[in-house]
């Protein structure tokens, strides 16, 4: 039987998603809890592998239970878990998914968030959430040159090096932005991101905001194919995995 | 000259405002940044004594310069502590007051928030900032309850054993309650608070809409002046002192 976990944390205590021997990651937590659990090593297949200090709502993982395995009913694996996890990773849903599902490959879409604190001083609650920019950003041109993202594009540009697609043409569906008092909100969403690509997207509208890069210099850009005419990574503690759909 | 700071922290990693030998507070970090900056030692009175892992968005805070003390421009008094200080503790703002200000006795009205993650499983990005109660809560109830608070009333049953107030007749201006997403927000605005009085006003109304506190209870626990009678005193961790008004 196969089962899907829908994942929320905390990123910013973690060396990331993937299992790894310098330090603690989410993946080796919640394999560490399902050992406790069944008895067994587990291993967990991500949708993502979100770097350190990256948060997530909605990543998702998938394992198989084997006939032997302890029977707990599928939907309660979720709170089993929550229990043996650290509190800045919870379990949101757990459900019975079909032998061909594949957490990474059915994916059809996924919505990622940055957020930036705009103000001259940092916000102790945000900080650990947020990217802080002290001055003050233009809106208006962060969405006039969010739109020339949206379709069909090669984002070489907007890739870092390290990564290991294939192609680098991805879709991106929608960019949404968003001010609430001092908080910039920028939701993305794509059929797939290169290594980066979100942090790079974020880092370079911040620069269109300040006046660095033109607002009119996105097609160029992504012509290019030049990471190097991009805009710097945003921080990774600025993101949050929102969903994945499939 | 006497100057007064507006102070913004997450309370999480400190055994609340005032100095203690107990532990980290956020008074002894800002004694310690300023003794740092002026070369003696330097105490700087509260407004308003937060508790251990309660948080602060418009905390204030004055001390006194004497003539011999290095000549820092007043408002950058803020920018030179910032960078002495703990990233979970910013200085908002530094301005000169008047001698006759004082940062408690001069308040008019104080804003206070409390904020709880209404959802079945806890959410890890807000662990620290907010309650959470996993039944869905009744919001009409809450509303309608909350207005049986304002106006002026001996809230002794509202009110922690261990509080120093010579009378515990304040005036409540205001309770706004609104929900984002699975968040609650209570704000509530008063000529002053008792020991612990915003935790119990949550805590009540949080029974209140679980139904565990008739909606309609208000005002007999009020007359009652019986401690015993409020809800729980809600977690600190939920509470942001949002601005003080002079």
């Amino acid at each position: 039987m196969n089962i899907l976990l829908t994942v929320s944390y905390d990123g910013t205590n973690y060396c990331g998603w993937q299992r790894q021997v310098n330090g603690p990651t989410i993946q080796a937590n919640i394999e560490k809890a399902l050992e406790l659990t069944y008895n067994r090593e587990i291993t967990i297949q991500g949708a993502s592998r979100t770097d350190a200090g990256v948060h997530a709502k909605g990543q998702r993982a998938a394992f198989a239970l084997e006939p032997g395995d302890l029977k707990i009913p599928v939907e309660k694996i979720a709170c089993v878990l929550n229990t043996l996890l650290p509190q800045d990773i919870r379990i949101i849903r757990s459900e019975e998914i079909s032998a061909e599902f594949h957490p990474v490959y059915s994916a059809i879409k996924k919505t990622y968030e940055y957020k930036i604190y705009n103000a001259p001083i940092a916000d102790p609650i945000s900080r650990l959430y947020c990217e802080h920019i002290r001055p003050p950003m233009d809106m208006d041109k962060m969405l006039k040159a969010s739109k020339y993202f949206i379709g069909e594009h090669d984002f070489k540009a907007f890739c870092a090096s390290g990564g290991s697609a294939k192609t680098s043409v991805r879709i991106i569906y929608s960019i949404s932005l968003k001010k609430h008092e001092d908080i910039i909100s920028m939701q993305v969403t794509g059929n797939g991101f290169l290594y980066n690509m979100v942090r790079i997207i974020a880092g370079t509208l911040i620069n269109i905001s300040l006046n660095k890069i033109e607002t009119d210099a996105i097609p160029e850009i992504i012509k290019s194919l030049d990471r190097t005419k991009a805009g710097k990574t945003a921080p990774a503690k600025g993101l949050t995995l929102l969903e994945i759909y499939y």
